[in-house]
Formats: C-alpha cells, sequence, structure tokens
C-alpha cells in the first residue's frame, strides 16, 4: 500500500482549488436549480484504465463543503485499475456534490495521471536495477501531490526542491571554475544529512567527478555506450543518475547501461489526466 | 498584441511556486558554489516552435529575488516563434537568476504549452464561423493563468468558474424535473448580466430548451449529423457549443457543421509544456 | 427560500472578523469574569422592523469559538420580521457566546440592513416590469455577503465585479473613439458567456449603442422622459437599465417608464444596520 | 494634521479590496478597450462637503496597479471640504487608474463618510467638556481604518477590541453576581497598563460601582437628569461614559450635563458614504 | 486556575508550526516504517520541577494530525509540577502522535519554560506590593502565548504591543523637547480607555513627569537609592515600574523599595526551555 | 563569509512580527509624540561580545516600513563582534524608525544569540573531526533563521525538518521490530537524495544498524567510553553522531571520541540573546 501525505498538507491546496472554482458567489447553477436540502449518491469511475493517486483530494473536496457526506473508497493509491472500475463512492448534500465535482476529478485525474505514466516507465525498466524518479518539472502549488503520485505509480523522488539537497549544474560548475571545486564547496556546505549531486556531461568530467566522492552524479544527455562507460568506470562506488530527454521508447535501453537511476521530467511535465467521471447512482 | 492579466494577480501565484521550490532554506546549491555578488546574463530560449505565453511569470519571478534584475522580452504573448528564437534576456544576481530558473520555466512552459496547442485548434478551423473556447478542466492554482493563455492562443473563455454563469448540466436538470424548468429556474435566479447556458443530450432536448431561450445551447457529444440538424433547427437564435471528446483530428468536421463555439478540455488539461531552456549568454 | 452562499466562503470572512476583535490576547474581560466552563443561552432578536440575511454568519461567529454550541434558527434569510421577533436561539459556552456577540451582530445586521432596504426599493417598484439591482459600492471584504443579502431583499445581483462582465464607460468609450468601436472591441474580448454592456448617456447614444447589439445598456442619469423614449426606441432588443442617483422617492417613476432594471449603489453603500440584541435567556 | 495609520497596515486591506473586485480575470473591460500603454490624467473630487479621511487608501490602490504612478493630494487628512474640493491629482498608466477607481472610491468614500459624521456629532458638543468616541459597531476587516476616520473627525478612540481594555456588561455582572465583585475581578487581572470600565444602569450601580475605583464608568442609557446626578455624585474621580441610543438631535443636551465622554455607535454603524467622484482632466 | 487564550487564537500558531516541520512531504519516517492504521499511548511528562503552560499546544497538535486522537490533561496551566510528573496522557494515531510530538514540545517546553521562570521572580518578591511584568521581547509570533505563559507564572502582563498603551521613552522626549510635553501630547492623543506610560531615568524628570499626571512612570535603571526616593516622592499618585537589567539577584530588594511593577525581559526572552518528554506507555 | 538566505523567505516572518507588534492601530506613541516627517539617524550596536547573524531582518523591519530608509551593515554575519562594536547604521522617518526597533531587535538579537552559543560549541571542539550540529528543537516559525545562525555560528545543520531527511528513533524500531527492519524499510522509501539515520542507544543496536549502512547511526546517551568503543567497531564506514544531553562542559570529551557530528539541541532551544541597543546618533 501506497502511504499517503497528511491531510494537513492537502487541504491547504482543496480548499484553495474549491475557492478558485467558487470564485465570489458559489455555484450558481445549483443554487438555482437543485434544492437546499437534496441529497444525491454518486460513484466516481475510471473511464480508462490506469493507476490511482490522489482518492485523499476527492474525500477533502467533498468534505470541505458537506462535513457529513460519505466518501467510501473501493480501491486504493497504487491499485492498477481497468476502464469502468469505481474507485469511490459518495453520497452527501446535492449541491455539494455537484460543486466539489470538477475540483475533486482536477485534482484526482491529474494525479491518477501522472501515477499512470509513472507505471509505464517503471514497467519498461522492469528487472533491470534501475529506478524511475521524478524531477522538479512540476505544476507549481502541487509539487508535493504530484511527487506523491510518482510514488504511487511505484517510481522513487528526486530532491523535492532547491533546499533539501545540493545539485550541481554547469552555470555552478561555471561560477566555480571546475567539477571539482564545486563538489569540495559542496561538501563543506551541507551538513552530514544532505546529499550532493553532481551533473556531468563527459566522461573527462565523470572522472573529475568521482576523485571528490559526491553522493550522486548525473550523467546529462550520454550516449547509450558513455552510459555504459560510466557504470564500468564507476563501478559502484557513486550512484549515477542517467537524465536527458528519457522517453519510453528509450528508457529500456537506458537501463539496461546499468544505471542506478534514471529521472523524466516527463512523469509531471507532460503527463495526460486520467479520465475519470462523477455519475449519479 | 494579447493583453495581459495585472501583475496584481499573477504575483501571489509566482510567490506560492518559488516558496515552493526555496523551501525553507533556499537554494542551497548557489549558496554553497556561487558567490553572492556574482553577476549573470542569460536568455530564454524556445527549444521548439510554438506560441509565446506568461512571459509575465518569468519576469515576475526574477523580480521577486532580484528587483534590481533586467528583464527584456523580445517577443510578445501571442506570438508564434520558431525553434531557437530567443523569448527575453535576463540579467541580474547569479544567485537569482539560477534560483528563479525552475519556477520561471514551469510557468513559462506550461503557459506557452497551453497556447500552442489552442492555436493549433484555432487553426484547424480557419475560415469557419466556430470559435474555440476552454473548459474548467484547468490546473488548481492557475486557471486565469490557463484561460489567458487559451486567449493568447486565439481561443476565447468559457466561464472562470461555478459563479460567473450558469451552466446546467444533466443532474441539474434531473433536480428540476425537466429541460424546460431547469432553465426558467436558472432564468429567474440570474441577474441581468449572468448568462444561461443548457446542456442537450439529443434533438429533442434541444427543442425543449429552445423555447425557453437560454443564451447558449451545449450540444453535448452531438454526432455530425445531429449537429448540423441542431444548426438548422436552431436558425441562429441561440448560441450553440459543441463539446464532448472534440480532438484535433474530429475539430474540422465540428466546426464545419456551423455551430458558434467549441469547447476543448484538452487545451489545459494535456497540454504538453512547450520546451524552453535558459542559457548563459 | 434565498438559497445561502456555502459556508465555505462565509467562514474566512468570520474567522477574519474575529480575529480582529480578539486581538492579540483574546476577550479579556470574559477571562477575568466568567469561569471557563459556564453556559450561557441567548436570544437574537430584531428590535426592528426588517428583512433577515446573514444568519450563517451568527451560527458560524458562535461555531468557531464553540464547536459543540447549539444554534436554532427561528426564521429564514428572505423572511420579513416585525419588532421583537427572536431571529435565533443559542446555547453554548458563556465566553463563546460573549465573545462571539458583536462580531456576530456587527455582520449580522449589517447584511439585513442591505436586504431591508432592498426590499423597500422592491415593494416600491411592485408592479412594474422592472427588477431592483445592485452596483459595485459594497464594503470591502464583504461583496459576496451584501450581494447574497440584495438577493435575500429581492432584488438581482448586477456583475459581481471587474472581471465577470463588461462594462463600458465613458473614459472607455473615450478610448476607443466612439460608443460603437467599444462595444465592437469588447464583443471580440467577449467569450460567449460573457454579456456586454454599454453606458450612454444621451439618447444619440442610445441610438449609436443599439446599432453593435450588446446585451445590456445602462442610461445613466437620464430624465423620465428620455427614460420613456429610450424604452421606446429600444423596443425590447436590448434590456435596459436606469442608473445614477436612484432613491426611494424616484424609484416607482423610474420603473414606470418600462425600464428593465434599476440599479440602486444606494442598497450596499448606504443602508442603514437593522438594530438586533443578544439577550440572555 | 491628523496622523496616519502606517501603510504596512492598509496595504492588505487595499490589496484584498482590489483582488475581490478584480476576480479571476481582472479588469476585462479595460482589456478590451483600453490600449496597455496608454495614460490617464484624473482627479478625485468631493462632490458633497466633508471631511477628509483614507487618502492614503486611494495612494496606495492605484500603487498596487501602477508602482509609477502619481499621487499627489490637495488635502490632508482631517480637512474639511466644500463640495467640488479636488482631494487629489492622478496621473498613471489609464488601465491601473481606471481598475482601481472603484476600490480607492469604496475605502475612500466610506471613511470620509465616518469623519465626517464624527465632526458633526463633535461640533455638535463644542463648548463642553464632552469627548465624542465610536464603538466597536465597526465594520468587519475595516476597524482600524473606520477608528482612524473617527480620529480625523475629531472623535477620539474607545477601545479597539476585546482585548486592549476589560469593558465590564451586563452578562459579565451576572456571572459575577454583583458590580462591585465584577470590578474586582477585572482590576485583579488587568496589568497595569489596561483600563478597566463598567457599564451602570442605574444610579445604584453607579454608587456599587465607585467604591471599587474602576478607571471609566458607562452610564448606559441615563435620563438627563440621571446623567447630571451621575456626574455630582462622581464628582471627577472616575471618567464617566454616557451611551445608548445617541444621535445628532440628543448629543447637545448629553454633553452638557457634564460627562467626559458621550460613545455614539453611529459613526462607524451608519455613516452615508462621501460622495466623491475620479473625473479625467 | 489560569484562564487560557481561545483556540481560535492558538490553531494558527500550531498550524503553522506544523506546516513549517512537515514541509513538502511530511513525516517520510513515518510513512516509511508505521504502519498507517497502528494506534500509540503515551504520556507528555516532565523531567524537570516548573510550572504548566500551554497544554492546548499539545492538544492541538495532535488535533491537527488525528482528529479522534484522545487527549487527557492530568494538570491545569499554572500548576507547580515535580519531575517526573504526567502532564498528559494521549492516544491516537501512531504516525500522527510521533509527527506532532516534536511541534507540541517545542511550544509546550517554551511555553513551561517562560512560566517557570517567572514564578521564580513572582515568588522572590512575595510579601512586597511589587507585581512582575514581561515587555515586548518576545518571540516573533508568539507574543500572546508567551504573554499568557507569565500569567500562568503568577505574573501580570505589561501592554501587547505597539497600539494599546502609549509609553514614552527618550527618544520621544527628544522629539517633543521636554518630559512634560511629550506627556501633554500624549494624553491628547489618547482616548479614554488608553493609558500613558513615561520614562524617566532621573529623579529631577520624574518631578516633571509628576505635574502631568500619566498613569504610570517607569523607573529606568534606578539605583535602590533613588527608587525609594522616588517612591516616597510620588506618595502613591502614579503607578510606578521598576525597569532595567533585573535578575533574580536583584529583584527582591528592588521590590523592597515599595514600587508598584517590576518588569523583566528575561521572562521571555531568556527562559529555558523545561525538559518534557514524550513516553510511549 | 556567511551566505544568507534569500529575502523573500526572511521577509514574511519579518512582516509578521511587525504586525504581531502594531497590531490594529499601529504605534500610538510615535503618532503621539513624533511628527510625521520627522528623521532620525541612529546604530544598532552590540553590548556584550558575541557572533553575528541575521542583519537582514533589521533591514528588512525598517523597509517595511519607509523603504527609503537607508540601512549600512557595518559588520557581516559570521562575524566575531566585541562589545560596543556597531553593527549597522541607519537612517530614515523617525516614526518608522523607532516603530521597527523593537521587532528587529527581538530577531537579531535571538539570531545572534544562536550563533554566540554555537561559536563557543564549535571553539569547544576546534581540532577535533567533530562537527557541531543543530536540532529540530529550534522556536516555531523561526527555523530556518536559527538554523542559518547555526551556520553564522561555524555549525552545520542537522535535517530541517521530518521530510528532508529519515531519522529512525525507537518509537520506530517498536513498530518495525528491529534496528535492521526498520533500516530496510527505510532505505526502500528513500529516493537517491535522501539519506537514513538511525538512532541506537547500544552496542548491540549498533552491530545490528551497521550490517544495514544507513548513512548516518546516532549514538544516544552513549558513555564516553561506548562512544569511543562505536567509533573503533564502525571504522568510518557510517557517519556517526553524538546525542543526547550535550554541554559546554562535555562537547569537548565527546568530540575526542573520534565522532564525525555531536548535535546540540541548547544551540537554539536555550541560546541567550545577545543583548542590542538602538542608540540615536
Amino acid at each position: 500500500m501506497i502511504e499517503a501525505v497528511p491531510d494537513l498538507l492537502i487541504a491547504p491546496i482543496v480548499r484553495a482549488a474549491l475557492a478558485e472554482d467558487l470564485g465570489r458567489a458559489g455555484d450558481v447553477t445549483a443554487q438555482a436549480c437543485i434544492p437546499a436540502d437534496a441529497d444525491l449518491a454518486c460513484t466516481f469511475g475510471a473511464r480508462r484504465a490506469g493507476v490511482v493517486a490522489g482518492l485523499a483530494c476527492a474525500r477533502l473536496a467533498l468534505a470541505e463543503l458537506d462535513p457529513h457526506a460519505v466518501f467510501e473508497p473501493r480501491v486504493s493509491d497504487g491499485d492498477v485499475v481497468a476502464p469502468g472500475t469505481v474507485l469511490a463512492a459518495v453520497r452527501g448534500n446535492a449541491r455539494a456534490v455537484l460543486t466539489a465535482e470538477r475540483t475533486a476529478l482536477n485534482l484526482l485525474g491529474r494525479l491518477c495521471g501522472v501515477a499512470t505514466l509513472t507505471r509505464e516507465y517503471v514497467d519498461a525498466v522492469a528487472g533491470t536495477r534501475a529506478r524511475i524518479t521524478d524531477t522538479r518539472k512540476t505544476t507549481p502549488g502541487l509539487r508535493a501531490l504530484e511527487k506523491y503520485a510518482v510514488r504511487c505509480g511505484g517510481g522513487v523522488n528526486h530532491r523535492f526542491g532547491l533546499d533539501d539537497a545540493i545539485l550541481i549544474k554547469d552555470n555552478h560548475v561555471a561560477a566555480c571554475g571546475s567539477v571539482g571545486e564545486a563538489v569540495r564547496r559542496a561538501k563543506a556546505f551541507a551538513g552530514h544529512l544532505m546529499k550532493v549531486e553532481v551533473e556531468v556531461d563527459s566522461l573527462d568530467q565523470l572522472h573529475e567527478a568521482l576523485t571528490e566522492r559526491p553522493d550522486v552524479i548525473m550523467l546529462d544527455n550520454f550516449s547509450l555506450a558513455d552510459l555504459a562507460e560510466a557504470v564500468r568506470i564507476t563501478a559502484g562506488r557513486v550512484v549515477l543518475e542517467a537524465s536527458g530527454g528519457v522517453t519510453l521508447e528509450t528508457v529500456r535501453a537506458i537501463a539496461e547501461t546499468g544505471v542506478d537511476v534514471i529521472s523524466v521530467g516527463a512523469l509531471t511535465h507532460s503527463a495526460k489526466v486520467l479520465d475519470i467521471g462523477l455519475d449519479a447512482v
């Protein structure tokens, strides 16, 4: 089972999303057409196959509008579901259900989309040592949720932001004068619970980086041959991450070079939403 | 030229996105590797062809971290650009530029992606009377920006939320007993500056709806033949919106039936980010 | 029955109002004089005749301070009440009740005041086709609640802000060169769910406006004779709104000219609070 | 000259008011009709006589939308102005000026209205020892500004909230058993910079209160004869505040009884907005 | 029993503290190691002797993460406890308990520390007329809670901020020209519920201040002899506050000079946290 | 030179601290006594020896109230200063300077206090391999600033919160059944940029932990002998952190056992504020 982030972190996102949709006057259609005390029972159903992530968003969206509403999940985050699968059954004030619908679906569909795409990548590298990881190319405001969805899809998370690990890129190297100097400065700065990663774009830079023993080396846009050579050179002394334009077509071959981690920006920046609907029972 | 939303509305989004990325400690890599007083000149460049939208996000992201930074746009929102086009030149404190980079790119890439996809749909219906419009299937927190990007791509905006127009769907009709009764309730509720739209799923419902004269009728998942018949029946008395699973492959034929508006959820829920990079000069 | 805006939109306003009154240290009088576990039963009572609006504000103010408090409304929003009518009975922690009192009364009294004044205008035009509507001259921070109170008093709502309808005024016309050009630009900009209104200050401008078919034309400070002539000329093709210095003394005559809507700034900017008290049982 | 509250306290109120008016999409009329780079020069002018209060609100509203706009006040807060007086001249981006207009006027008109009404009460008691003070019957969210406007009108401020002074009312007395016991508890609780006031509704209660030496005694709904008698009995030992249904008709006679302070709820809950307009130059 | 500030004021502080600790991804250790549905029973125990303050913070921290958790206080705020005393027993979701632990302890330990140190000062002056009071040298963001802790320790509160009382210091005197003029301006400004205090640094200034009859005079860094002389001169006409570098070693002698109030910055700026632990049952 | 966290992260803390102090009405003493347009030049001076940290807080506090004020630092964060050293010279609007004073001093004094205490610990272990690190026992709301102050004092930072590293404690071990199982679960959960630390309380547990190769092992409350033995056993394979009741008296001996890191809660929970004053020039 996938372990969820606490409601405390999700609720503000859900509340802001509802507020954005409700605007100043709330759901005028519901106010005009639905009696204030009517009830409604519905189900959230997947219209395509996919991986579930973010059921808590739908639950919280409904709870914000009707604290007495019932939300019964029928699957768990991380589950692979077939088209037509009921994800959850809900019952509550009719206006609340209809007002929450779009916010719930926008969040749930997006997160399931991320989980589903991640699962495709994870499955593509099955049997290799490579783990699939995400990037910081996430939707502004939704990073924690999207990174959670990556875990639901079987991936692992890269750093969460600029502050929880050091990742030295070309501009940092340029400012320091060399890869080696950059890693040395980083290691002097980092506390004992902060990892240091450095990006290299050639085997020469890899050699230089290895002498400074960072925790991770990112091999940026390496050819398959160079990736394999990098694995051979490194010989397990440092974790190796392959990065740069990875697609479902190329990921298997990359994994087979023996790298430890493959980072894929598309997981969060180009996942298609999973088509999910809310249907009255 | 496309007219932008005021900075007052964009700045909180940019600030929240930066805060999400900076976390508690800020950009530790920049702190470790870049001198506090170093400067850096870079350009934002499009790596693929597309339509520009959201330059203000990049400008504001940089300004939040270095109020004295210079941001010189080289193109305008709404412009169609070729691969390799420089979108803007920036110059400022090196740490500020590098820290703002990902937030700027995440917002700019996403908005350019929406504008680019919108433009593809708009071009596909060129010469017909149909206008391309968006839906409420937007990214939570970014609705105003994504709807603006749709305008940059040549589209027009559907309602912005649940409160600025009435849109009667099947569940509302069910609660009211009939399409006619639902529209009557809606018109009694609505002030003189609020439009009323009703969704119908058959020509029979269309006839019923027409007798109540809503401002707009949404034809949901109509066949091409039924769309054409609906246009004929309506004879310009009410604005007609085609909706439901529209793709780049199907949109031209739909437009040629003579409908006024075609709404496309994919504009915002499934646009690919435009690949944009920040390169040191 | 009047349909309320959801608690989700009201609660932040109530919470901010309580926080403003509680300051840093809370209700020091209650802390000094009332035992922490004492209970109190009270009633909210109208001391003048009026129209009820905003009971939810009083309920939520109390609930914020004592989630277990009981709030029993005895009337509904929109009801016309006589002096001495009990609006609601409450029972809860004594400190909570007394601390919430002023916030509850400040909001409730103001909203009932708006509803009451609106009802006077609505009654004054009874039997005519004219509907009474509000303006954007609302209390900063309370627009949604005050517009709701207008509905409770039998009025309809004008636009809620600068973004949900286009309203072209003299400065916009000046920038465009003519009324006609302004309306054309507006209609090109507006999506299919956004209405366009234009303000005119003479019958000549009315003629010009009519050729462009906006959704609504505002007749600003027209004489009664000109209003009647405008109605005759327009002949139902466009909704007509009379505006400008309308008072309870003048509104009936204006309505009898045949205009569709009369907007009254006084509804929200000059309503007297309804005198309501909280009395221990 | 009246001393203003710092911008730091006003800016969030102005920003929230603008955000409420701008909604999700901003000023669509300005976007549709006014070129992005047009400039506009206008004046804020009083259309009725009154007392000025809150110019900073207008200045900040404009500055939020155009940081380079020029705002030149022609009068100061606290000044008495004749109809037609120019309060300030502004010049800036045309869209910014027109978008800020309503927010500026809503705040400025309301605060000038409070100051103007306060000045009427203050003038009515000229030559007596009585000072005019406000209550907590203020607009939720605007208390600090409205209390400032009272000062602009020549009044003094009562407590700002529930936490900066103790005010014992009938329900507190009931919980304590007697006026004397209530004052004793309050004085034991209060620090050396917190004043204690107690409300009495009879001369008997006044005697009881005087023995405990609170800082202030509120004489609630006393007849003129009883007010005079209370002044005689108290003989300057404690500050006396007259309260309850005070009007412009009754305030002079109340002041002439010799009380120190007269509190008037109407100053903030029933002031009419001062009619102010923005006119293009 | 000490009377607590309402949850409404504490909850935002607790929520912000939790959010600061949870960051973007929440408690990753708990997610990795503790089953989502495990329960845990623990006790908060004092490891040193001290005075209790802030139990509500611990209760609310837990409730934010598990609304169904049970929190049973075994002591009350203001109680003096021996080492080993159980302060409260808790039982709830195991992840919630462990995630809330540090936030609860950080707040509770700090507030108990303030209360404990205050009690030491209060005990040191037992039998004199002097009351111990705090200053504005509090932790940013925690002023209301720390001032509450001072009350739990038997102290009384000085002003809560810059706005609830006037305190004239040397720079204000310099701007006014003299102590007398400064007090006169202050009394003209202050409403009838706002006290005026003035700081003097010599017996000469004391004489000058006394002629203007402020509510309180602060004797700043007076010698014991001068304090005694000041008490003699003042003869009870004005409240006297001794201030400046007061320590546990000096406070008794200061109190015995007969001053009314002694303010001690150390209460809040230099209290040691009370060592409290959370132990599984 | 110490590298500061960006203003973007500090400004909200400073703004909230100012708002807490200003309350509803702002600095009433300054309004009463200081002309609105007076200027004032002052210096921030250290009254005790210490290490500087947090000058940006003072600069931002002043800038919030007077954007045109001049703030000239005379030392840098991280500098060791003697009593009497001028830290910065300021010049600006007199009210702004006096209003900002307490907020600036509260933040600056606290951060300098943390840096100063840290420096004492760092100096105490000079010449050993041990680095001094902090804990999560920080002031709620100020964690990022206090951790920055630790760096200013020469320390390194432990994890910033619950989400940026895994730290397995006794309760987690209990839930997992064994130290080994807990570390295995943690390593399976953690991404490649997240470190895993486990707390052990005996040499037996150390052996068990070592077989799972976490990144760091915390030796909790080990005797000096056991620390030395742990260092011998570990032989550099894993980073070792000594923890538990470390004081200035004990830290040198602990460091001499050869551990890599010593964590000290007192750095943030029990540092005394550095005495800093603002003096008019």
